[in-house]
């Protein structure tokens, strides 16, 4: 293990948290919030003690660097990130326990959303901001955004094609440009301005611009830290159509808006996961409707909840504007299988993603024609396009090692005596990053009822789907650690 | 589609089933139950007109008889067992409505044990012995039988390949002997011998031999319907102890018992599925009494009901001794594991099978080394040997499918409003064949109160659990029924 390259890279990482802190600083030296001044100087005084040891200490370094030291760097910066970026949440005391600061701040990392507050609106305007700037930060990468605006000292192609390998969701990282950085500049680029369109609609519907940018932010990141304690509920029917619009548009694969920018929206009309994803919301939405349809007093309502609802959970946000959980079975039995899915791959939002999704269903349907005919020779396409085995087999590995994180995470939890239901979408929610589930964790509750261990548990798990898994579980590797 | 030869193997099969039902048909003509003995007259009537008339019409036929064909024979013949197996209880007026019938006997051939009967003791002692027996003839299958022990007429080499494949639970059929129908013959051996053993021992504590051979059919095929209302509650500790054992060594391999048999025990220890299941029994029975000691009055009574009902999951039997879902939260999360796990291959247990988990968990470990280090090849090695990565295929494909029909299923029963731990542990308990699940279809409840809708999405569950998705999954393929 490079361990000196590893300290290298993470005193970047936590530099640049430590820059994206001050405008929250700022915010709360505006607000004269003396407790939350004091968290953010004191962890950006710690930061800057931690970031200079680090690259103190590891001056000169090996230059070989492999895949699993990329994958090392991706999980270790990322539990780094939280650990020191919830110390303002501790040091304002507004959230007491060190513990809940951990959660709360990898929820926020891992575009989660799932919370310990029982009461949001006491926050001070500088911890919120910081809270759902994480979101921000976390919905697209950190390290994507290391790569896009930071010289490039030691990182060689190798090293940073696995790096974003690791961050990035979806079975494939599609290369829009030759050049890595030039497609990490564009990513954020359409980010930044997406999330400022989204800002702008917000502001004009009457929020106030700390309620328009932490929304923007949750939204953009598909996170799901609200300002208030319904979520999105008291809030006007247009803030709310604006935001599924937007879930839903971050709940896209990238690529598609660069696609489009560069003139080719033609392609990006005829993408299968594409049209999967809008066709779930249109089908979800339409039955939920129907099955709800008897709770709301108008058609408008109806519609309005149930798309809202289908588009927070397929984009794995989590913000509610109504308590879905005193829905009809069927309609959470849908929720719960959105929850599982997710959205499309190259978005900023989490679950096992439609395009891989796609893969297992075709996998399965061949596999079904090779019993019929087994002589019979065929090869899975997407978009026309032959799916190497090896991509498919990432994808079998890969729903394996889903199955086997939600039993181990609901055994732990369950240690703390909850029922079925709370156990299982407590589990789905954080590994798949939505934020609520159903029954104990259901909108209108929190996470705080959980132990210390399971609250552990279930930052691993936010951490494992945020990461698909591999950059996790690794940590957890013998062999990553052994020196061969 | 070579439907005179499906016909002329329906013929066979029914006739199979109508033969079994005579001494159902004696038993209730000895206790003079007149209900249950027109019934049984009249069934057998309508089997043999029935394959009278398949056997005339479907007399010559061509040859041709693909991998298709063999799965679409165990499909339709199981689901035909059933529809005209259940007769005597509709005819004799027992379970008054037609699809509860039907669900109860698909029940009890695929060795579930799911019951919509609230009261089984009122019951006539026929129709008790057919449905009990129902469990040993799916156990270890009428077509393995079929094969055993009739004349080969129209049965090539290939067709019987497709068929004990397509019946015989696992991710491989493992052949003892170079010839199936000796392979066949040696499997009903060890059965009959195991089950006889079963019997007397029962016996000898104490029942009936009425009870008895129902019990002992119920723990054989590791299906689980019992005499009583409260399974084997109140039974004493001594049968309890008895059902547990032989609960276990009805989900062990067949092939262990042969080996022993032909004096190769020393292979059968080192076998890695067997020490996976009784390291499983061993930690999950202690880890549950460990949670459960406070709610019973000694460690004896703790002991014992954990070890039976740790029993009765992972062999997917369904028996109870004590209302398990009354248990903690971590109790209940442990026994869903198991549910979902099943016993080993080539048992009469269901379930994902521990075979096909071995691989799973192997493949994911070989996934991860090769992440760490992409330039190795590595190859996957069960009992020391390797394992084509077309049975690893199959595994992952097994899996996808499984996830697929479990949603499926959950999402239909949930139109009927149950709980989220009332549909997900029916859907699992009918899927993995064994019985009863938590809250409103836990081991003092019934599947009597879901509409006739999810009875019948459950009904084909438990047939897509025993016959391993494939046999059934095929019958609603449209490249199945065209003709190319």
């Amino acid at each position: 293990m490079n361990y000196k390259m590893m300290g290298r890279f993470l005193s970047q990482v936590l530099t640049i948290e430590g820059v994206f802190m001050v405008p929250a600083l700022v915010i709360s030296l505006f607000a004269r919030e003396t407790g939350a001044v004091r968290g953010f100087l004191m962890t950006l005084a710690a930061i800057a003690l931690l970031a200079l040891f680090l690259r103190l200490v590891c001056r000169s370094s090996p230059s070989a660097f492999y895949a699993r030291e990329g994958l090392v760097c991706v999980g270790m910066s990322w539990i780094v990130l939280s650990a020191v970026g919830c110390l303002p949440f501790y040091i304002s005391r507004e959230i007491p326990r060190y513990i809940d600061c951990f959660f709360e701040m990898v929820s926020g990392f891992t575009t989660t959303g799932s919370s310990i507050l029982s009461d949001v609106e006491s926050l001070s305007s500088g911890i919120l901001y910081w809270r759902s700037f994480s979101h921000w930060l976390g919905g697209m990468g950190v390290l994507v955004f290391l790569l896009a605006f930071t010289p490039s000292d030691n990182q060689g192609a190798g090293f940073t094609m696995h790096l974003l390998r690791a961050e990035s969701p979806g079975p494939d990282v599609g290369k829009m440009t030759p050049k890595l950085r030039t497609t990490a500049v564009i990513l954020y680029g359409i980010y930044v301005a997406l999330t400022a369109l989204d800002f702008v609609l917000l502001l004009l519907g009457g929020m106030t611009p700390l309620e328009a940018i932490c929304t923007a932010f949750g939204t953009a990141g598909t996170g799901g830290f609200g300002v208030r304690n319904d979520s999105l509920a008291s809030f006007s029917p247009y803030l709310q159509n604006v935001t599924t619009i937007f879930m839903l548009l971050f709940g896209i694969n990238f690529t598609c808006y660069y696609l489009i920018l560069i003139g080719q929206a033609g392609s990006v009309f005829k993408d299968e996961e594409l049209r999967l994803f809008l066709g779930l919301f249109v089908v979800c939405a339409g039955l939920i409707a129907l099955n709800v349809r008897g709770l709301y007093n108008s058609w408008e309502e109806t519609l309005r909840h149930s798309a809202f609802q289908v588009a927070t959970i397929i984009s794995t946000t989590g913000y509610a504007t109504t308590d879905f959980d005193l829905w009809p079975a069927f309609s959470k039995g849908l929720l719960m299988l959105l929850m599982i899915v997710g959205s499309c791959a190259g978005s900023t939002a989490g679950g096992l993603k439609l395009s891989r999704l796609l893969l297992l269903l075709k996998s399965l349907g061949r596999n079904i024609r090779q019993v019929l005919s087994p002589r019979k020779v065929e090869r899975i396409r997407i978009n026309g396009r032959v799916v190497s085995e090896a991509v498919l087999d990432n994808a079998n590995a890969y729903l394996a090692a889903y199955f086997l994180i939600i039993v181990v995470v609901y055994l732990i939890i369950s240690l703390d005596g909850f029922s079925v239901g709370t156990n299982l979408t407590a589990a789905l929610a954080c590994f798949n990053n939505i934020g609520p589930g159903l029954e104990q964790v259901g909108p209108t509750c929190n996470f705080s009822q959980f132990s210390t261990l399971s609250k552990l548990t279930l930052s691993l798990a936010m951490l494992a789907g945020r990461l698909e898994i591999f950059p996790i579980l690794i940590l957890f590797s013998k062999d990553t650690w052994v020196r061969r």
